[in-house]
Order: structure tokens, then C-alpha cells, then sequence
């Protein structure tokens, strides 16, 4: 009887969060993080700032950092829209653009906050099948619909696709949102950033997690034509005006502003990714060919969760999804070579044995 | 046609953020910013913090500034809820605990997120007016509602609440969710944190932009029984689970481990507020006792307009609220004694004239 603001708590399945080691000492390719450290100029920010600035409210809209990603992908500032993160961004968006009773269409292996987000938000989806080489069949996007997200290259599969899909798909739904999730976009074939100007209807997302090694900072962008810019600026300002602090604003812009740096550690990390594509092929792996960060591999004789666990216990930590579809694949972030022998090193020896 | 897409958007009228003045030169006395730095210990923090770490997700849960902020308020690390702010804290605890077909009740003149919130999240809410003094009339707060928000102190008003006003709202409140707003509690007379632990229903929340001297970092927090928080948690996990990035919950955890100076610049700032509070009542303003870092003005012959407008040509920024009921009111942030000298003196020039 005293309990009875329970009838008003809000009635939703939270996400769970991936594991979180306590040992420093394990190698951890779980959480598609990049092995390399940000850009020299990013440190060089952070031990110029002092804390005493902290006292002062940060710009609220990111101005400085809208700016160098304007200059960065040849748009306007407002063509950006900067959040706490590509969650934040992709948050607002689905709640800024997604407003139709009618279904929106994303894949069914995907990044699995999309069916978390249409839940909180009272959005109606409908999940397309993805065919058994876990690629999207861009006609399935064809029918009438409250808007697409697609995410190029996808996860966990490490799968891109390229203009010709985006065209065809940015062709094919000019009646609705169209939001292409680019999250490993940096160590893809293609960026759809440059359809901004041609198609009114697009949003593109990005985030600095994982090509500029700042998953530490929490910042998010996307990219589209001032009107749709304008709307999620509207659903930041009606839920939380300063998303962005001092700190992440200043080194996000110096990171942007090291372009050498960046295509460098972009460059490392798919040499190192590619060659781990034929090692694992070698030792019998189904493997397909990765455009992100990440590879998405099977074995055919040994179960997914049996070489997790046997990895794990020799100090590797790669990710295991139980879903249906891709409970027999593992998902393994492209560390540093030293970092992959390791892994290689413990997938031998269960082999071996 | 070709715009279609343009029925799917959101429908709703953004808030419109304060004045930020380009001019490095002006005295800020207009957004409740703190004229202090943050503690030395901040600093120490900030200035061994590496870049390399960025490239690591931050503690999803910021557990480290959970324990600092339960053992400097008795409770548990389950008792507390942290976020981008307290913006992201209070809009949280909106979705998590308003989903009544009963309006949720708040004062009329008051912090001016909260309808923002309402009208976002499709909340029901009425509005209590405060008397002709501000003050709030607990007896206005008996009725069935969808819930209660009470800020103490209320602003822009600087008025507060003791415990009696409290326990009283608790005790006819038993049976909704009674959310206190205390993001100027630490300039107050009473802060009910030691509520949590008696009543299941209330939530309190606070922020480190004011008192702690960190605007600039986003971080706010909620205490609240740990039922409660687990909705929260709820809400956050399914909407962005990295709110906080790792030099705001570092620095912020630095903060709270040095009570000495944090009641150090607290008090400072309380004795400027209170020579102001004398000072602008000697030349004729009507001034409310303040228990927040601001003051609230109202001057008999010159409206608040007139004297915004006149004192930011010298040079000082106040805030005025175009606004029914406090359109001839200034809100006055408390800076240090040499800027409250520089408004005087503006205000008097004025008065002379």
C-alpha cells in the first residue's frame, strides 16, 4: 500500500553492459578500443588546461569542435551535430527523426542498441534479415517505412558496403530518415559524409571511440543538412544543453586537427587487421573480410564459447555474443601485432590439443 | 513532396539558452557560475592524467565517484546515481519516475527545464503558484498527483526550506515520487540527503556546477533509495551507458575527497551573498535572503530591465528573465568581493544619474 509510486516507475528492460576486467593484466579485445593512444597534440591540450577553467560553463554547443569537423569534412558548422558520445547522437536522432507509426528497418544483426532505443522511445521497428553470408540485401529497404538505419560498415559482422549500396538505398526511401551509423566507418572502403550535400534526407553518424582512441572522452558526431542538424540541436537543448565538456571539446578538436597522426593509426591497425584475416584463415577460421576495427570469426570445429573461455583463461578477453544467428562467432578487436601473437598463441594451443 | 519525410520529425519548441558573452573582459555574474577555482587536489588530478588512457571506455557506472559521494554523505555506493550533469541526473528521474496519467506538480516560478522536460517525456504537470513573497505553500503540494518537484533552494527566488516544510511534503506525499532539486543545497540552510534513508519515495538531487566550481566538467548526481536507482540506472543503460567520461569522474572524485576547501569557498561565497544582501537593500532594492549563490533583486524606481541594460554597458552581466511575475527581478550570480564592487558601482552611477 505505501509502495504505490511503483505504478508510475518507468517499465523498461535495461541494457546490459559488456564484461568489465578488473586484472590490468589481461589483453583486452572485447570492447573495439584502439590500441594506440590519441594524437601527441591531444596530450599536449590536456597538460596545457587548467583545472581552474573548469568553474566556467563549457560552450554549449561545441562551437570549436563544429567548427575543425566542418573545415576536417568540407561542410558548414551547421552541418555538425556534437554529443556525449555516438550513443548520445544516435539517441537523439532516432528521437528527433523517428516519429512515423509506421516501422522503421534496420538489420538483425546489428549494434544492439537500436531495438533498446525504439523501446524506450515507443518506436516501431521491424528487423530485416541479413542473408547467411550476414549481408544486408539492400532491397529489403525498398517498402514503405518510418525510416532506415543502417550501419557501414556493420557490427558485429565487420561488413561494409559502398556507394552503390548507400545510393541505391538513399534512392530508394527519399520519404523518410535515412541514418547511416559509421561508428567504424575510418577503417572502411566508404564514407557516405560526402551525400550530405546531395541528399536532404540523410544523417550520417560517427564517433571518436574507436579511429581517434578517444573512447576515454565520450564524443559523438553527425553530419547532415542544416534543417535535420537543427532538430537534433532541438532535442539536446530540450533534454541537456551542455553535453560536452571543456576538456572532451579541447583535445577532440586537436585530435581532428592531426590528420598525419590519424591516417597513420588507421593504417596500422588495418595492416594488422588484414593480416589477422589470413592467420585465422590458416588455422581453419571462417573469417569474413573486415572493414572495421574488429574481426568476426568461426571455426568450424571448435564451439565460439569454448575458445572465448580458453582465451580468456590464457589473459586474452574477445567478445562472445549468446544470440541467435552468431552464437557460434567470436568478435575480436584488432589490438597491436604483439597483442594479436597472443591471441594467435592461445587459439594454437587449443588447436593443438 | 520530395519532403516527406518533414511529418516524421519531432514536434517541440527547443529551449533557448542564456546570453554568452564573446567578451572575455565582461564580469559573469549571470550564470551561477562559481568565482573560484576548484580544489588544488582537482588540479593535481587533471595534471597527471595522460592522454593514453583516453583510448579506454570510461567505468560505465563512474564507481569510484559513486563511493566518494556515499562516504561524504553516509550512504551506500547503491544509493547513488550519477550524470552529464545535473540536467542529465533530473531528466532521468523524470522519465524514470513520472509516467502518471496525474499531473506531477511543481511551483510556478522555478527552474524553467522542468516543463521543458514535461513537454519532451509528454508528462502531465500544474503548476503551484508561490505567493506573493516566492514563498512555495507546502498545502498546495497535498493533493493526489503524478509527483512532486521541489527545488531547495528554489531559484531564480533564492528562497529555501527547512526540514519541517520537507518531512511535511514527505509525510502527504507518500504514494507518488517526491524529487527534491538541490543544485544550490550546499549555500542553504538544509539539504535532506538524510531523508533518503527514511522515506522510499524521495530522490534528491544535486550537481557540482555551483558549490564544487565545476561547470565546465558536467557532472551531477541523485541519492535516492537503491530501488530507485536501479530505475535510473535503467533509464541511462538504455538511452547512453558512458555519461561520464574519466577526467570528469577523476577530477570529481579529487573534489569531494577535500571537504576543507570545498566549505572554504562555500563560506566565502556565503559571506559576499550576505554583505551583497544588506548592501542592495541600503540602495532601495527590495532583495529576498538568499541560501543560494545568487541574489534576486527587485528595485522600486528602476525597472530590472533598465538597470540590466545599464550595468552591461559598464561592463557587468547579470541575468534578467523576461517573464511574467519576475520581469522587473535581476538574478544576480555571487562572484568575488572585487566584482560584487565593480556591479555596486555600476548600480550607483546609475542611481546618481
Amino acid at each position: 500500500m505505501s509502495q504505490l509510486w511503483k505504478k508510475n516507475l518507468i517499465n523498461i528492460t535495461p541494457y546490459v553492459a559488456g564484461e568489465q576486467p578488473k586484472n590490468d593484466n589481461i589483453i583486452k579485445l572485447n570492447a573495439n578500443e584502439n590500441p594506440y593512444p590519441p594524437s601527441p597534440e591531444v596530450q599536449k591540450i590536456l597538460a596545457g588546461k587548467t583545472a581552474g577553467d573548469f568553474r566556467k560553463y563549457p560552450d554549449a554547443n561545441a562551437v570549436p569542435l563544429k567548427e575543425a569537423l566542418a573545415e576536417r569534412y568540407g561542410l558548414s558548422p551547421e552541418n555538425v551535430f556534437c554529443g556525449n558520445g555516438s550513443d548520445d547522437v544516435l539517441a537523439t536522432a532516432f528521437r528527433a527523426f523517428f516519429n512515423s507509426d509506421k516501422p522503421i528497418f534496420y538489420p538483425d544483426i546489428t549494434y544492439s542498441f537500436y531495438p533498446v532505443w525504439c523501446e524506450l522511445l515507443k518506436i516501431p521497428y521491424e528487423t530485416k534479415p541479413v542473408d547467411e553470408n550476414f549481408e544486408i540485401d539492400v532491397r529489403d529497404f525498398y517498402p514503405e517505412n518510418g525510416g532506415v538505419v543502417i550501419p557501414n560498415p556493420n557490427a558485429p559482422t565487420s561488413i561494409g558496403v559502398g556507394k552503390e549500396f548507400i545510393v541505391d538505398l538513399l534512392e530508394h526511401n527519399r520519404y523518410c530518415i535515412v541514418l547511416i551509423d559509421e561508428a567504424y566507418a575510418d577503417f572502411g572502403r566508404y564514407s557516405c559524409v560526402e551525400l550530405v550535400k546531395k541528399y536532404d534526407n540523410l544523417v550520417v553518424t560517427q564517433t571518436f571511440s574507436k579511429s581517434r582512441s578517444m573512447a576515454g572522452m565520450r564524443v559523438g558526431m553527425a553530419f547532415a543538412q542544416s534543417e535535420l542538424i537543427s532538430y537534433m540541436q532541438a532535442v539536446k537543448d530540450s533534454y541537456n544543453s551542455y553535453p560536452l565538456d571543456q576538456v572532451a571539446i579541447e583535445t577532440a578538436v586537436a585530435s581532428v586537427k592531426d590528420e598525419k597522426y590519424f591516417t597513420e593509426t588507421v593504417d596500422k591497425i588495418k595492416s594488422t587487421r588484414d593480416k589477422g584475416v589470413k592467420i585465422l584463415r590458416d588455422m581453419g577460421f571462417k573469417v569474413f573480410d573486415s572493414e572495421t576495427n574488429f574481426l568476426f570469426a568461426s571455426h568450424p570445429d571448435y564451439p565460439a564459447k569454448e575458445i572465448f573461455e580458453f582465451v580468456r583463461s590464457k589473459g586474452v578477453l574477445v567478445r562472445y555474443f549468446n544470440k541467435p544467428r552468431i552464437d557460434n562467432y567470436l568478435r575480436i578487436t584488432v589490438g597491436t601485432d604483439e597483442e594479436m601473437q597472443s591471441l594467435y598463441g592461445a587459439i594454437r594451443e587449443l588447436l593443438a590439443k
